[in-house]
């Protein structure tokens, strides 16, 4: 990698592109090696004269700013650039008004654009700003983590902490563009890499077994950086991509996107969102691996199927186990309550992803909380 | 008009019903005396077993609330009360997030409801919180002024000013039903029933001449509430409702419904939205005057034609000069300052919307700053 790229190389350069079809929210996700420098020319060939706000945080700033930066400025696009705080309490009211209110400082109109340079936090708090600030103006993604590539970039949801819960106020709003760097994630710690992996292999898990068992052949690759990583994004952002243009808002099918996401959630909150303890990938592997045991449990996923998923998990360096957090966990009940409080609640029902087998996920409605419990117990002992 | 309407009544009053065509946003408005009092059983019907945060301000909550609020409970939906104080200042990002806050706290779901009782202020900033808790609750809209029932109710603008200007922050978010009942008018102030009733000559003017020569013969009808005012009513909405079925995201013939109102706010603006000076509909009333002014100066528009808008808007009551506004104007180019910032401005361009006959306007974009100017220095000193 280096930063001269010439533009006679966005043709030559060996990209995936994702479609995500959505009518006439429709866009494309561009993944490669590279495309980042290629933002420019990519922005100003669809909104040609537009004027942009770059939303970064301070860490991604240090790192990729000056390249994006460079990148407009070579297609004549001008901007300003929004530092926040890099982590996840920058997803606040406070933030979140004051970037508005800089969008409009700054005079940009509503066919301008917003531009989100970082990871899931920095793509929820900016989809959000782009949503609302003249009733909508342009978004374009460049996601830099692999958590923010395969997940955050699809779909379309955007928004905010609340002291209620976490991403309590936001919007769906699509963006008009996505650019995923593949180069850009050899920068990523590998705790980050590995926790982003986590949604990868969920595609998998939820509906695409030949996609997991790629994964076991070539996860190394992925991790290395080959052409298997732009495929394994490629593919993951495709998978999500299927999903949400069943179903935009949520009312169905997309819950399968949530596999492991009631019991990791519940892990994050009592951990209360201490990175140092768990991130979000990590709780989304043990969350997984929990989704895959409980099913086990309820005689609806085979013994083999479950040590499968538990083999890859561990084997890429994924916590499985509840125990692998360090701390100590609080009892069962306490988990309880914070599952019943989850937004993904509906009017007192349980509803979780269960499986039958690798890729046969689905939506489990009216789900005992009684049988959770024991479950929960039952694992906490291990 | 009584407050013991039964529910049999529900079939039985002479009600109008305009279907708002937005595809799987589609919805009904309802138009008729007493609507209030049914609220409760046309929301059990439509969305059984919600529970609603009612959004009203300090005013309309002594005229009306009770009588919603006793509505609801009769069909056994659960409601909280919140409220804001009356007028413009409300609409600001405090206010937005303390509401957004108490929606949360009282614990309402994504299928929930959030219901406007109100003005366009209630309306929109209600609509924004429906927009953005949960990133999209169920939005019920119940407008008590004239001006909220012929145009907010219609078109799922909603939003906040903010410090750079009014409405810069909100979204385009379509209510699931809307209860026009127009009993409720006979308490509006006579002025504020008149500067709505500008927004109802409008849709005459900018697209429906038998309409405007309907008001001519009717309008008396329409200020004292018989059926002609549904009637008015219903025919505005319906005005509204097709040009929104045909540019939702106001990128084209939407600009219509602008007519008037890149004049009125700029006069608004120079008075500093003092409602004392002047409210809204009279700074359309005025701006709509100015337009056709504007057309017959460029050759666009008979004199007869200019006479007859003038007639009408002055004889039920309205402002049509600049000088109708009581104290001091600024020079024209303190207009034309606010005019080319007034967020419709497009890339330095000016848009105005001309007409070339009653019910015959049109977007005229890149019209020469330098003949506005000329024409409102003409006006100024009139």
């Amino acid at each position: 990698m280096n930063d001269t790229h010439s533009s006679s190389e966005i043709e030559s350069a060996p990209l995936q592109t994702v479609h995500v079809n959505l009518g006439s929210r429709s866009y494309d996700i561009a993944i490669g090696r590279g495309i980042l420098q290629q933002t420019g020319e990519r922005i100003a060939a669809l909104n040609p004269g537009a004027r942009l706000a770059v939303i970064t945080d301070e860490t991604v700033a240090k790192l990729h700013l000056d390249a994006l930066s460079s990148s407009l400025s070579a297609s004549g696009l001008g901007h300003v650039c929004l530092k926040i705080p890099a982590g996840e309490t920058s997803k606040r009211f406070e933030i979140f008004e004051r970037l508005c209110d800089e969008v409009l400082e700054a005079r940009l109109e509503r066919g301008d654009i917003v531009l989100a340079l970082g990871g899931g936090v920095v793509g929820d708090l900016a989809g959000f700003v782009a949503a609302c600030v003249r009733r909508g103006m342009s978004f374009i993604q460049v996601p830099t983590t692999l958590l923010a590539q395969v997940d955050s970039s699809v779909g379309g949801k955007t928004g905010i902490n609340s002291r209620h819960g976490k991403n309590l106020l936001g919007a769906f709003y699509q963006p008009d563009l996505v650019l995923a760097d593949t180069a850009i994630l050899d920068t990523l710690q590998l705790r980050d890499f590995r926790a982003g992996y986590a949604e990868v292999a969920k595609y998998g898990l939820l509906g695409d077994e030949p996609f997991f068992t790629w994964l076991e052949a070539n996860w190394k690759a992925v991790f290395a950086g080959g052409p298997e990583r732009d495929e394994a994004v490629a593919r993951s952002c495709q998978a999500k991509a299927d999903v949400v243009a069943e179903d935009e808002h949520e009312a169905g099918r997309r819950a399968l996107l949530n596999l492991g996401h009631t019991f990791g959630h519940a892990l994050e909150s009592v951990v209360s969102y201490e990175t140092e303890r768990l991130v979000h990938g990590e709780g989304v592997s043990i969350g997984m691996m929990l989704a895959h045991e409980f099913s086990h449990k309820l005689g609806l996923l085979s013994e083999p199927d479950m040590h499968r998923v538990k083999s890859h998990l561990s084997e890429v360096g994924l916590p499985t186990r509840i125990s692998d957090i360090p701390g100590q966990m609080p009892p069962a009940e306490t988990l309880m309550d914070i599952i019943a409080q989850d937004k993904k609640v509906s009017r007192g029902n349980l509803t979780f992803i269960l499986t039958r087998g690798i890729g046969q996920a689905f939506v489990e409605k009216g789900v005992d909380p009684a049988l959770v419990q024991d479950f929960l117990t039952e694992k906490l002992a291990q």
